[in-house]
């Protein structure tokens, strides 16, 4: 297996880049990398080039350029040139931790879409928070898309169901449809259709509408949405826990209490937390539905966090999630069509 | 100043309320109420009538009736009797702790919407966690509408400008609306109409686009939504915000921490954070843009929030909150209309 990554991407790259590879190809004897960025600033990174080809990629794609206008100008930047890689079949799947437009525009464009599939939808794996047994449930679209057609959402549930199969290992995952109450008729005429056109698919295990106060108790195994809400609700939940995290903190060090203790006590507890919150280290963002996994982390992304997330990389391609879902597709056409049809 | 109370509403109703209701009338000498529910069962509560007049209410919607059906049947509940009393004159504003959906229905059908006002926004005020300050900021709408018209969003904006002004007293409020990204041209259709739509009014104070992550920093002091997406929004940072107290004091406990501060000195440090995030304090929920101020609090709400809510109404009515925004909309009336002809 072949991963294809940008190490240009990230406010750490290619430095932690370079270093999260190594680590990843240490710990992985069955994969091989394709490296693709400024030769002259990482081939002095590289410690030992074994299963590593660095690629030269001249151009970069900043963190702040316009995705569209980037991807499609900048030919020879290590985003193009890594997705380019995989649709060539020179590689099997695309990491990166940069400018996230760019690599969903890459993946789109470049990559491609599985047969069948309207739009991908990105996909985040977020901590079940009731219990730190490390049980955690996946979230899609949370921003692929700004403008998501209820049709798209139908087929978040089959992409999502894969992935909990295949990368959480979870047997028959409960799908839950993200609305604003738990009853069937909850939400607008678009989620009504929704909740209904899944209540009918016998193979997903669909447990009804779930609201977002509910995720971090674990509602659902994955929970399906429509872009610009996914959005909303995963930034809501990111910003409230590093609030409430800070909070908790600042009122135990300045309330007296912190001198009791002392900060060295109570590290390893918000060390804890914070690990149960840092859901980057379940593997990134996946943007699901195309041709092969592409993967986005978190542009803060550091070494350990890149050998992680390969290591997910490595669970869909072993698991042939793409394969299974290109045959799913194929095999349902007439299913999808009826109810694309249905939803209009 | 008159207020008509739903007695029955909420899981500690009559008794909370009741007790609320006395701790208001002794703290607040110019107010006057109206209580509405079952004689028998809230008469003997009564400590002293003294401003309070007992108005019998035979029937009571239950929190799981269907609002709409609930409203039109019920004629002789108390949350039907208290709307009606503020639509013929008899109270300036209702308040129930009851349920969501028929407090909702009775201030859409009954007290009615302000003229020019196409839809009603639930306004909720959560707290700015950067620093226990108190300071804090507004959301709308956080639920009334799950489809909302671009249009309305604008109105949303002149509500809560006005309800941060008179109630939250803050000159000058920063106005954000709810997108996906900070940039001017984020989010679907929509959301960069409204977004366009709101920079060219001049009477806001207007700072574009917001992020949910953003929203506990104290992003803006007005955030502006459409329903779906704030309602999504404000479950999500109250689960996270719950999830992340649960897991950090269970940290703290389980890690033999506990045993060594002792669960006498933690107490006080959760309790601060625990108010904090305690949004009900500040007032509940405000349905603005009715003729009068409908007000809902959480179906857990006890005396002393009771007491606290029925104080935000004091300020929004001595403040004529809802005559001026009559009136604004009045004088409005022409760029209201060409701004909805804009958005459609």
């Amino acid at each position: 297996m072949k991963i294809a990554v940008d190490a240009m991407g990230g406010d750490y790259a290619p430095d932690e880049i370079v270093k999260g590879v190594e680590l990843a190809r240490d710990a992985y004897s069955d994969l091989e990398f394709l490296l693709y960025g400024q030769k002259t600033k990482v081939q002095p990174l590289l410690q030992d080039q074994t299963r590593i080809t660095l690629v030269d990629a001249p151009e970069v794609i900043a963190m702040g350029d316009e995705p569209v206008r980037a991807v499609r100008r900048k030919k020879n930047s290590s985003i193009v040139l890594a997705a380019t890689a995989v649709k060539e079949g020179q590689a099997d799947a695309f990491f990166s931790a940069g400018n996230t437009g760019a690599v969903l525009t890459a993946g789109l464009l470049i990559v491609g879409r599985i047969k069948g599939v309207e739009r991908p939808g990105l996909t985040t794996t977020l901590p079940v928070l009731r219990k730190l047994d490390q049980s955690s449930f996946v979230m899609l679209d949370v921003g692929a898309n700004a403008d998501t057609k209820p049709f798209s959402v139908i087929q978040y549930a089959v992409m999502g169901q894969y992935y909990a199969q295949s990368v959480m290992h979870v047997d028959n995952p409960r799908i839950g449809l993200l609305n604003n109450g738990t009853e069937a008729d909850k939400g607008d005429q678009d989620h009504r259709a929704i909740h209904d056109a899944l209540a009918q698919m016998p193979e997903l295990n669909f447990v009804g509408n779930v609201e977002s106060r509910e995720l971090l108790n674990g509602a659902a195994d994955v929970v399906v949405t429509d872009g610009f809400t996914g959005n909303a609700t995963l930034k809501a939940i990111e910003g409230t826990a590093l609030s409430m995290l800070k909070l908790i903190k600042g009122e135990i060090m300045s309330g007296g209490l912190g001198g009791k203790i002392g900060a060295g006590l109570l590290r390893p507890v918000f060390h804890n937390v914070k690990a149960a919150m840092d859901y980057s280290q379940y593997g990134g963002a996946v943007l699901l539905g195309l041709k092969a996994p592409v993967v986005k982390t978190h542009g803060s992304t550091k070494a350990p966090t890149v050998k992680n997330t390969i290591g997910q990389i490595r669970e869909l391609l072993k698991a042939q999630s793409v394969q299974q879902l290109g045959s799913y597709f194929d095999q349902h056409a007439e299913q999808m069509a009826t109810i694309k049809e249905t939803l209009k």
